[in-house]
């Protein structure tokens, strides 16, 4: 490739950081041109350190850039929605983390905005990405289990968040399950179409104090007739537990959690392994770089990216449905 | 010990054969001494061959003689409640098959009875005698893993029953799904207060037709303020899937299912190893043995049998709010 | 069956007493007819509570009796052979546990005894009738594995014997191993050529004042071409090692140990599962009803017996070969 | 860090280049200054396109220029001793690919020109740096099993190397076993005295008339009384198999290999896994990166290289020992 893609930054915080260091180490035909982030003054030597020339405190110095094509909104949640409309406005590709936002009217105006300026639009749903996951999607495409019946999810935290985070997280099921809301329509190929959830403070009482919930038990109802459940603690004593499993006519499907070796010793006080991957940071490690790669492909090749708008607007409706059934303790159909 | 304990067995039928077997080769103290069932032409070969010399077609002959200290109730389900009463009016100690009924008032009359007669009563739960899910129940007891948070069974069978028992079954959750809710109880050491069924028929639509569905989602909440999920199929390809989970606030505790062998095959073609042992008689073959040793062991020694008649209630009024939950599409208080 | 085969067993030590108890509680057309015990008096109370009357302190009482059809040889090994060839000369079909005798013209004798008289002969090589050994014997011989490369067997005992019977068991070689050594020429299908060996006393020096060694690794040449490896331990501080693992042209099977449970606990301290089964007699439980079974069911159906004398002639030539092996230090021919 | 380490590479075939990427990709205080390789032309788009200026025909070049810092020798086997002569003498820091040579003079005189210029040495051993043995040298280390008393290496190779190539490797025990070797020294913590090789041609002919064997099982001797073996075969169907275990006075300690992903498959046919990864590009990917970057911090902060000249020479003592073994078929001692 001739030219490289010109990328810009928005954000730097730890999930920013490392998209940038990503795609400077793995993508050779993606060059990034600048990085923006309120406390620039705080990320200056990083950036500089690796290369990276404009560094801003406002972003929309780079949406003003006209060099550059494509940016990665990286930025706290509440500000996703409002910078997606800029940047497909300026006619960037975009690259967004998840959620775009809490409010349905705000991703609809995102979308609306993305789809008027025909810019590449990919959500950072990143488990899409994992080897395991993605493997497990690749059997049940290629109808190795038959019709799908029962999908299980189960995603536990090693450490709740800080007790300020969560105040302003969006709650666990915008925050936490939404990963498993969109795991589940990847795995199962399916719209969700029903949720009930089984919830409950059982880790920490500031956890309910601050108005959520740490332990969860989700069943849902798919468009194709399937059962799902999701299984959250904000808890795990041993680490970072994720596991899913699909059912069906034909077969089930399972994958057990990364290890940092597979190591076993056997002794007089009995037989020992490796916990799981301690955090998300580490289990998914190469799905944060296959991602960016898959996003700069679409854009390379003008094709559809692998995790779209509607991608990004579904898991929100589904986690608004979960916390509407725990409030109301009945079954709460999406949308 | 100088005197045996004299034994009548009720009903032939596989599992009538099965503990009278597992009786006569395993428990050395307790002699089989006549054995009912309404086909007693059908079977006397096979007692006779076994040395039983006393073979009846009516279970009454085996109440009315007086040397008889022990029954085992396994005649079909319809008659369960009827000849608990019998027996217990009888003076005889009791091992009757699940479930004891569908109706509730013939189970009370029933546990009325054996309370009244003041003899052993033991219920034919006989998965808790399981060499994993025994295990497991005793690492939670033992606090290992701390409060119990998330409770997770899978129980899928290898094929559907014939249409015709499926009719006179009870439906799915009083005939399948019972044991899991015998289960949740016994690994969480707590009662179910609520459940809320999600179910379908995607197995075999013969099933829908006769009134039952095949796959089924139940979350429970438990009174220790846990949450359990079990998931159930009529048909799982690869054969007999039971498996348990428990969740808590130290740590999780799992098991796999037992296979044949350990065997693993590494081919150009892949990494094989084998299915689950096929049907229950396969993985449950020990237990069997040891809930009817127990059984004896409660009568020699005077002491609680290890499931009693409370434990042969609960399960059926669990899924009696299962069915109604299946069927108002809402979650159901238990009892 | 009409009529039931008489047996007669001659020493009720732990072995004798096993395959007592294994015959009458799982094979219904064999009848204890008698047993024989040089210590009579100490057994009687468990033979006559099992229901068998001839208790006798002279095996030749049962050789006498024209009743017998068949023997099982559990005295000490140093009888094994005398006892051969007088039961052999009585005509009665023989079980004895291996070995037949260390000395090579004893076996001979022995053997020779057998074929004259016509009668069946099988040796206690129990590990072949074990589920999983079994199983990777069936897959090489359906060529799963192609042509075997590289047989491997790890074979490692708990704690080790009294050093009483260390110093008149025949070694290490001739006592533990040759079970490794039958196990080798039935997963391979082929003779063992030559056998080097390479062994130490780490576990205990008072293996070494008895004139034996406690750790050992022998590699094997087969007369096929394949490689072979054993290693041995008297002491595995998680209990007893028991694996096996064939590679070949096409593949490669391997088995890993049997547990109590499935059970896998993860906690903060990291994942813990359950140690192998203790030792032989609950390793290999099963096993020893599986081959009496099969040693009656030649009998009765008149065809060869699965572990014929040749079978136990051949590892004790490997063994005595592995023994100077060690002490010359150099590789020696089998014979 | 202020300045950087300027590094030239020689050699730029496959692992030249992997070594250069690697670098590139993940230690930002080392600068590739310049790359040689006999076919400079070939390389330069590559080398380019990485950002590196200096592309050179001729190694002396790279060693001429005073200000490059270190040098990675990663042309072919036959020149990495005289390289190393004139890198040391030119005062460069030195990472050679194994082996150092197949002439055991010629190795000491690299290792002498090492010695007096005071450069830091380290000899390619990758899998020292695996996740997986890398945990289990510290279990060892930390004394998890005690004394080791048996160290059992698997090695087997997906695919045979070309015959061409077979014919210039040394022989498998220089070529391929030389890594097995160096692992049994790392494992044990203890020097290998005495090898046994028992060795066969059973993958391809054409390696035979090679005048090289390609299945083998080597026993080992160590100083500190622990036993050892290898076992090797040049193809095995599956895929790359490497796994190692240690088993000692405490316990045992296994790894199995790695795969793609931890997902099974159940069907009606069986249950499914992955095979390992495919070949030590895939396995060992990480190992190469690690072993990169603790060349560079021992540059950087002076300390010892963690292979250093010895661990490059006695793999080679050992594989000639085992060369020689299998001529004679009879231990040999090395040294």
């Amino acid at each position: 490739m001739e030219k490289k893609i010109k990328l810009g930054i928005i954000g730097a915080g730890r999930i920013g950081k490392l998209h940038t260091e990503n795609v400077l180490f793995n993508i050779n035909y993606v060059e990034v041109k600048a990085i923006a982030d309120v406390y620039a003054d705080k990320i200056k030597d990083w950036a500089y350190g690796l290369g990276i020339k404009n560094v801003y405190a406002d972003y929309k110095e780079i949406l003003n850039d006209p060099e550059i094509d494509a940016v990665m909104i990286c930025s706290s949640t509440d500000t996703h929605s409002q910078i997606t409309i800029e940047a497909a406005n300026a006619g960037k590709h975009i690259f967004c983390e998840k959620p775009i936002d809490f409010d349905l009217d705000r991703i609809h105006q995102a979308l609306d905005a993305v789809k008027k300026a025909g810019v590449k639009f990919q959500v950072g749903f990143n488990r899409r990405f994992d080897h395991n996951f993605k493997k497990v999607r690749e059997l049940v495409k290629e109808g190795k289990i038959g019709d799908p019946h029962i999908i299980k999810i189960t995603s536990r935290d090693p450490q709740p968040p800080p007790i300020e985070y969560v105040k302003v997280s969006g709650g666990i099921f915008l925050d936490m399950t939404i990963h498993d809301f969109d795991m589940a329509r990847y795995l199962s190929g399916s719209e969700v179409v029903e949720v009930y959830t089984n919830a409950a403070v059982l880790v920490d009482p500031a956890i309910g104090a601050a108005g959520d919930v740490d332990t969860a038990v989700i069943t849902l109802k798919f468009a194709n007739g399937a059962i799902g459940v999701i299984d959250n603690s904000r808890r795990a004593a041993y680490g970072y537990d994720q596991r899913v499993e699909v059912f069906g006519s034909k077969g089930c499907v399972t994958v057990s959690n990364d290890t940092p070796s597979s190591v076993v010793l056997s002794t007089e006080d009995g037989v020992f392994s490796d916990k799981p991957k301690y955090f998300f940071l580490e289990r998914y490690k190469d799905s944060f770089v296959d991602e960016v790669k898959e996003f700069f492909d679409s854009i390379l090749n003008n094709k559809e990216t692998p995790v779209t708008g509607i991608d990004g607007l579904k898991p929100v409706l589904i986690g608004l449905a979960a916390k509407k059934s725990y409030e109301t303790g009945k079954p709460v159909k999406v949308e």
